[in-house]
């Protein structure tokens, strides 16, 4: 059980490389897909939420535990992405994921927030993240075919705030 | 009829505001989405192919006619987004759209892409969008309910390539 948890808004820049250490350690994620989260945390820390990316960090003391990447999408009137929400791996099933997600709504609500898009992959080793979703009330609106590869479908997950 | 068309890869610093001029005669995109299009067009001037960001003019020796921005998905393996798609008001119906979008195929199909997505609005005003969608091989392969606005749906078209 982790203790003394913080959740946080806003992102430095020492914390880029932990946030990178972190998705490495969840097995899940590509080279070129942590290579956009670098660029988006970065965006993030030139230019602040004018960057369109919000982060939110989910801390012990001493170790990032898990983190949040969202934004709203500029061509609407109140929709937002959740564009990533990762756990450390030494960490998962402790609630933390769910955790971020509240705090996340409660930071995109008081901005006029409607829906929330998360989009993941069809394959089987995002299972855990497609019924992370669909536990905490998103549901599977579209599925684009083969998108991020022949086989490797791209679904879509929205929920109503 | 236009003759003496150029149609050329890249963009240069001038013709960003002619981009936006071309965006205001066609009376469908709203402020917040002409500034999109600025942002993509410097991030483009800046930093080249690298940004994500591809465009083709279609221009006469005097005149930008029209624009494509286009660029791979990079979380994808031949996914590629077309982002913008205009044509001046006054020479629209003359063939312009299809042409760019057969110079946008053949930058793309080099560059491993197998497929194009489009987005676009369920509105009224964007039903000339669809229709060129659809007659250029377009398939409509989801709808995100309320997306843009209440009332607004996103339709993502698809194209095989």
């Amino acid at each position: 059980m982790v203790i003394d948890l913080q959740f946080r808004s806003g992102l430095c820049f020492s914390e880029v490389n932990r946030m990178k250490s972190l998705l490495f350690s969840t097995g899940v994620f590509s080279r070129s897909e942590i290579d956009v989260v670098e660029e988006l945390a970065l965006e993030h820390i030139n230019k602040g939420i004018a960057s369109g990316y919000h982060f939110i960090t989910c801390q012990t003391p001493t170790q990032l535990c898990g983190f949040s990447c969202f934004g709203p999408d500029a061509c609407s009137n109140g929709s937002w992405h959740l564009y990533w929400l990762a756990v450390d791996r030494n960490v998962q099933h402790e609630g933390i994921a769910g955790s971020l997600l509240q705090a996340v709504k409660k930071e995109i609500l008081p901005c006029g927030g409607r829906s929330l898009y998360a989009e993941t992959s069809s394959k089987v080793s995002y299972a855990p993240a497609r019924s992370f979703y669909e536990k905490s009330g998103f549901g599977s609106e579209a599925l684009l075919k083969d998108f991020y590869d022949v086989g490797d479908d791209k679904v879509i997950y929205s929920l109503r705030l």
